[in-house]
């Protein structure tokens, strides 16, 4: 930490929620944020018992985000970011009045519930100056960055296929009619918006190909699948890819995949070079060379800023998840200091992922939905 | 060898091809056949150097595949069966001259150029009451047949997603326009039909998959395509799948992914477990129960008269590829000896691939080109 | 963090640092500390840097750790416990001097640079009624803590054979001859003590071993090697094990093993079953069952109450060595409020490694010395 | 099969005997022999059972393995080459009585019981200017021959460690009590010699490390131990190595270590690189050379002569233990041929395992059961 520490703030994660811990600790690590007010809950006995055992200061121990907004920002040492960690249908609301109020926002994904919030946020954060990271934790990855380095080096030759796959199995069975917190909101269109597994990880799939290969696809020819009866949204979801310099694509999300944890895949072959990443083995990085043995590169076997800069720990010492979520906090901190001293966001910190990216998300899941209802035909994104 | 040796034709195979020795190392393996004639070439040079070569008996020597059917009928030491192994236009005429003639057929695949060649050929065989294998190869090894007992034990509930590829790099460049054999006849749509990287691996991926499921798919959308400039066939296939129990399925076959040998992968996932086999390592099958952990399954690590059946060495040593090829030959002489002596064909043959399988390939290969030229309209199969 | 954040202390691990950084990380991930205070190096200049970078209130940065244990035990607000990250010589006189000022011991290891001083630190610890906690790190993974209770629990029967190995390469060439500071104080005897590699990693698998099998082998052969021309210390170490059931084990550590980045390795063998764990995909646990298939055992994949107390975010989400680390000092502030508040230690807890490791570490080293200065005579532990 | 088919003898190997039938596998998937003449059992029932079922004359089917050599030699169309696939007691007196009748041996390992034995023998097949071939197995795998060639090359350096084991559990419980005819013999020492785990896979594992470094230790401390009450035999060898070069190794053998089926893996590390082999992944070789990443080797990636001699299939198919065992037939027939017709023996072949092998494996064996009662002083091989 060589920089001052800045002001977090909090919406949602009260106690029993899942990814606000994730988020205090991704913050925690690297020391650049103290955490210092929260709208926790949007239940009054609830918030204010996470906020006591998180040790907030009770005056800024918030129910209402609106009136948190507000309320930090007139604070001399009110907080200088938020991180929303609450169900998806709040994201844009949540996003709106902190930007409104001036204040940086970290978002979990998918950035909303719609494309039009979606652009509205875009526009908004453009207008207020304000930071708008958006946690595609994946893309904290060395191995990623380091992926992504290697194409747009041109080590792969020309992109021809991208196969990219998020696989789990933990919606198997109705796990939205127990009392698992998870699977209840993201099971409900209210707070999850249209998208089930295609806004839960298809995003994250979506967002990898992406952020690695550098390319969108131009269409899509896709179908949205529900397999559990009674389920709302889908659990599964296939799609083939076109992109406009004429490569090719698949993608495949589901939930529904009995035996596999997280297992996001992703590979990439070009006129050169094929790659090949898996999350769950995050450490490592396949590359071949056409006619050329499979290399497995690790942080400590390549030479590149990128893989340095979301570096921990020497090579063969293993990163993980929280590692990688750490690296958005980092990068999201660099710039956010850059900002408030007028000077400009070191190129490093740039790899972040933001709501351009988060408008590319919404973008796919309507293309996804619209070709879905039309039998799979093939729609531009 | 507990019964008689068969006797063995070939036609094809001449020095210098690929399969046709591979085909000869695979019946030699068990000790079931002893290869007699040979219509080994059609330019007579090399078939009578081949023929010297492989130590045959110069009468048995043929240049005309037609001429080598009648003749050998007539011989009271004719051979029982023929290995047809000529770039796929030949199949079906060669396969056609054989059963009329009364023998035996033992054919590779693609069954044939086109989906009527393959449903007459289907008819001819049960007319002539003969056996016609179609060399599946993958479906010859252990775990592969372990696979599919577990599926048809109910081992994984429901099927609900089916996700099989098979991706090389071989292609990558334009090997057509240099003197590789291999590639020129699979390239040239006079000798290989209209279907390139899809009739060659992409028929072998549709096949594992629904001999593992027990499925095959009821329509697809899919897309065949050609990176290479100038080549006439296509070298990158992608579909999407709708079985008739309501599972889901993508497969994937390319010949242009760098970095890729030969890699044939099939998942397959239901409602109580997933399984995973990878060609390149196939001595392993991954199995996941639903909640439990990965299993990695080996010949000895199962109870599985299938496995056993198809085992000749104990288990952690590797069996490969000749072994798999070895065991269709296997299975057909014991179902060649069995119809030959009028007795029933053992059950344990019965795995074996044959026209049937074949018929099904080409009914997939003339969907996947109906589908990909109605720009990936979903079509039955 | 449901309890009173604890104030820490560090001596050592100023600015280049390595050991230092990743102490401070795994003091934030579960926020149970407070850095406030430090004697980050003796070099005056150096050690106010290091603390204004940190943070640290100026009038807390010390240059002399005796000093530093003083000044801190009179404060009111002062240090309930210090994190030692010197070279090893210091190890012990620092320990010494805050144990007596009463403060809690958080020590890297190994422990001292000889077996008396070990025994003196684990005698003082105990008059002191302090806790001295040991960082071997590798014992936080929670598939390392779920394979000692698997063990522990019967699973693997009688244990027949221990195999462990620690292999490195980056110490291949003479890196102590530039000015790479890790290499230079690892091997120079002066600070580093007596064993070289056999002190830096050799303890570490010895103690992995321990660890998980529950036993420490009641004699060794081993030999003590140096590759490198002119290196003063070991850097490859082998050794046979013999324990008192009769279990059979080998021990290999070695820094000059080229390709290996961070491999320790540890398979068991029992009656009943077998486990293999490997650092470098330390998510993963692979138990076989006599005569079963290998499982690979997962956070997500078995109901194990030692691995959930350290795991952190859900299955299929890696986690790594910092997470690791951070367990232990998640059990330290465990322990360490238990008993400030003169409660019992929760159970959960009592899986942290403590001196009396460290005192079994340096039993090992001395053990290893003596044999191998007797040409590998089997020697007491 | 360019070459006229050499005609085989067989001794041993007779129904329900395991190795017997992998040499006829593997003597006939190149072509290169006809299996003529075998003395298949002691029994004169089984013997002539396991004639029949083979399809030999009666005539050339003997209870008498000395009657057989004498009366092959007789004939005009005697056997060339005789395969010796007894129990361990009978190779000396089978392969004595075989070279005095000037015929060619190939023979299962190990080679004897007792170094003089083999010493005997090695003179033998010198005098009588007899191939005398020995069947080690693994280096007939292309891999193993190319990580021969890329040390011999120079490409690890000078070579600092070697680290090689086979791992088994098939005699993990008293198997021999059983009427188990693997176990029964192997654990009887009238028949195995004095070598039980040593002999049967302790001498793979010597063999294979030497084969690849080309080096073999100058001496080892060792410990044989047997962990099964009542086994006559050690079931577990321990042994630390010295080479002349001032490398060191470390060599394991175990039958009971539950969860392994035949895990044979070979490390090498030199000053410059270092290669990882394991038998259950055959088609794979790692190669890392120091500071750059782990490369997989394949055969299609490399180009080596020796890998290619070895190989069959195209890369991406697997091969597997019998075509490794077969590579041994092909190259003792290359041999065969050649000395028959007075010709040098070609390069290629010459990697074939011989009695010098034999020879180095009986002195490893005598210098382990040496050193172990010894209670491991180091002792010269």
């Amino acid at each position: 930490m060589t920089q001052a520490r800045l002001k977090l703030g909090m919406v949602g994660g009260g106690n029993g929620a899942f990814i606000g811990a994730v988020h205090r600790m991704a913050a925690r690590l690297d020391d650049c944020y103290t955490l210092v007010a929260g709208a926790l809950s949007s239940d009054p006995d609830r918030a204010t018992q996470s906020a006591t055992s998180l040790g907030l200061d009770p005056a800024r121990s918030y129910t209402d985000f609106q009136h948190m907004a507000t309320a930090e920002a007139a604070r001399e040492d009110g907080i200088d970011v938020v991180a929303i960690v609450t169900p998806n249908h709040l994201h844009a609301p949540v996003a709106t009045a902190f930007l409104n109020a001036g204040i940086h926002v970290i978002c979990d994904k998918p950035l909303s519930v719609s494309l039009d919030e979606a652009l509205a946020l875009q526009t908004l954060s453009r207008q207020q100056n304000r930071l708008f990271a958006l946690t595609h934790t994946y893309s904290g990855y060395p191995m990623v960055r380091h992926a992504r380095q290697l194409v747009a080096s041109g080590a792969l030759g020309d992109i021809r296929v991208v196969q990219v796959e998020y696989a789990q199995d933990w919606l198997s069975e109705p796990l939205e009619l127990t009392d698992n917190k998870q699977a209840l909101w993201r099971a409900d269109p209210s707070r999850a918006g249209p998208a089930g597994c295609l806004g839960d990880i298809g995003t994250h799939a979506y967002h990898l190909a992406a952020y690695v290969s550098g390319m969108t696809p131009a269409s899509l020819s896709a179908e949205a699948h529900t397999f559990v009866a009674g389920r709302k949204l889908d659990d599964h979801v296939q799609a083939m890819l076109r992109y406009a310099n004429g490569a090719r694509g698949m993608l495949w999300a589901s939930q529904v995949a009995a035996g596999e944890e997280n297992a996001l895949r992703l590979r990439i072959y070009g006129t050169r070079a094929g790659i090949a990443f898996d999350q769950q083995n995050p450490n490592f990085l396949e590359y071949t060379p056409l006619g050329g043995a499979t290399q497995q590169l690790t942080r400590g076997r390549v030479e590149s800023e990128e893989a340095r800069h979301a570096t921990r720990v020497p090579p063969g010492h293993p990163e993980g998840y929280l590692e990688a979520f750490a690296q958005l906090y980092l990068d999201a901190a660099l710039q956010i200091n850059a900002m408030n001293n007028s000077q400009p966001v070191p190129k490093v910190s740039q790899l972040l992922t933001t709501v351009d990216d988060g408008v590319a998300g919404m973008r796919f899941i309507a293309a996804v939905l619209a070709s879905s209802q039309a039998n799979g035909q093939w729609t531009e994104i």
